[in-house]
C-alpha cells in the first residue's frame, strides 16, 4: 500500500514548515491543505480535538499532532533516509534538550515580539537574543546543529527564521550584528532545497505581519 | 563497568519525583542529591548551565535536562526492563502527545493554583479540571494511560498528583468528585511500590506549601 500523507496547514506557520521540512528531508511526496484558522473545519477539529491546531500529520488516515512530536513520528516511521535524531541515547537526549529549548526560547519569544511595543517589547527582545547567542554557543564551529549533517535541532529550529525579517524590522534589531554564526548557518541551511523549498517567503510573510497589525490594531 | 547515576533532586519536585520513578520501574539504584535550590550548588550550574535547574540525572558524569528528556532516555537505555514507551510509532507518538499534554495543563497549572487567588485562581482551577476531565477521557477503562501496563505518560502525569491535596485545600475543590476515575487510576499507581517510593507525602507537601505561602506573604 502506498503511504497517504496530509498536513494540515497554514502557509505562514513555522510550526507547520518544521513537518515540511523534515517530509522533504525524507523525500515523502505529501499533500498540504491549507487551514482557515478563524472559520475552523471539521477535518481539523476531527483531527485534533484537544488543541483544534495545525499544523496535524495524517498519515493513512491517522493523525498526529503537535510539529516536534510530528517530526519525532516522521524519523521513527521513514527512519532508512536522513535520520534526524542521532542513534546514541546520549545525543539523542541532547538533541531533544535543544529542540525544546528553541521551542521555548525562540519561538515562544518570536509569537511575542513581532506584536508588542516598548518596555515589554525590549524584554522580549532581550530573552529572544539572550536564547539565539545560547544557540550560537551550542552551534560553535559546527555547519549544523546535527553536526556534519542536518539533523533534528535543525528542523525543528531553521523554520522560524522566516520570521526573523518581519521581528527585526518589527523590533528594530539586526540579528546578523548580534549572532554572525546563526546568520551564517542559516544561509547554509537554505542552500538546501529540502529547507528553502518548505519556507515561506520572509517578505510574504512581513506583509502577513502588517495585515495581522491591522487587523489587531497595532501600529 | 557499574553505571553510576546520580539524581540531583529536591524532595517536593514532581518534575524530580518523575525520574526517580522511571529509575524504580526499571529497578536502578541511584544516589538522590537533594539541592538547595536558593543557593545553588558549583555542581548544578555546572550540569545544568542553561536552566539551572532540577532535575538532572547524571549518567557516568554525563547530565541529562529535562524531566520528560530525561525519562526518554532512562526508557532508551534501559529498555530492557520495564519499557515505558511503546514499540510501535504512531502508539509512541500519542504517548508523547499526552505527556506533553499533561505538562502544560496539569503541571504548568498546578504550579499556579496553589499561588493564585480570587478570580485568577477559579480561572486557572477551571483550566486544571478540564485538563483532567481530557485526561479521563483518555484513560477511558484502561487501568494505565499506557494500557494494561504502567507506561510512559503514567510516569509524567502520577508525580503531580503528590501535589493534590494541597491543591485541593488551597483552591477549595473536590477532585474525586470531579474527575473519579482519575482518582482510582492515582490509587492504582500508588499500589505499585515504584511509585509510592517514588512520590512525596502529600501531608508533607502541605506543610512545605503552607511554609512557602508564609514566605511569599500570601494568606
Amino acid at each position: 500500500m502506498e503511504d497517504k500523507v496530509i498536513v494540515l496547514d497554514f502557509w505562514s506557520s513555522s510550526w507547520a514548515m518544521r513537518v515540511k521540512d523534515a517530509l522533504a528531508e525524507k523525500g515523502i511526496a505529501f499533500e498540504s491543505q491549507e487551514q482557515n484558522l478563524i472559520d475552523k473545519s471539521p477535518l481539523l477539529l476531527e483531527m485534533n480535538p484537544v488543541h483544534k491546531m495545525i499544523p496535524v500529520l495524517i498519515h493513512n488516515g491517522k493523525p498526529i499532532c503537535e510539529s516536534i512530536n510530528i517530526v519525532q513520528y516522521i524519523d521513527e516511521v521513514w527512519n532508512g533516509k536522513s535520520p534526524l535524531l542521532p542513534s546514541d541515547p546520549y545525543q539523542r537526549s541532547q538533541a531533544r534538550f535543544w529542540a525544546d529549548y528553541v521551542d521555548k526560547k525562540i519561538y515562544g519569544n518570536a509569537k511575542k515580539l513581532w506584536k508588542e511595543k516598548g518596555e515589554k517589547q525590549e524584554e522580549v527582545k532581550m530573552e529572544f537574543i539572550e536564547g539565539l547567542k545560547t544557540l550560537e554557543g551550542e552551534l560553535g564551529e559546527k555547519p549544523y546543529f546535527g553536526g556534519e549533517g542536518f539533523g533534528f535541532v535543525d528542523v525543528v529550529f531553521v523554520p522560524v527564521t522566516s520570521w526573523f525579517y518581519s521581528l527585526e524590522i518589527c523590533a528594530k534589531f539586526s540579528i546578523e550584528a548580534e549572532c554572525p554564526k546563526i546568520t551564517a548557518w542559516i544561509k547554509r541551511c537554505m542552500e538546501k532545497e529540502s529547507v528553502s523549498s518548505s519556507l515561506a517567503d520572509p517578505h510574504k510573510v512581513y506583509d502577513f505581519v502588517l495585515l495581522l497589525k491591522q487587523k489587531m490594531g497595532i501600529e
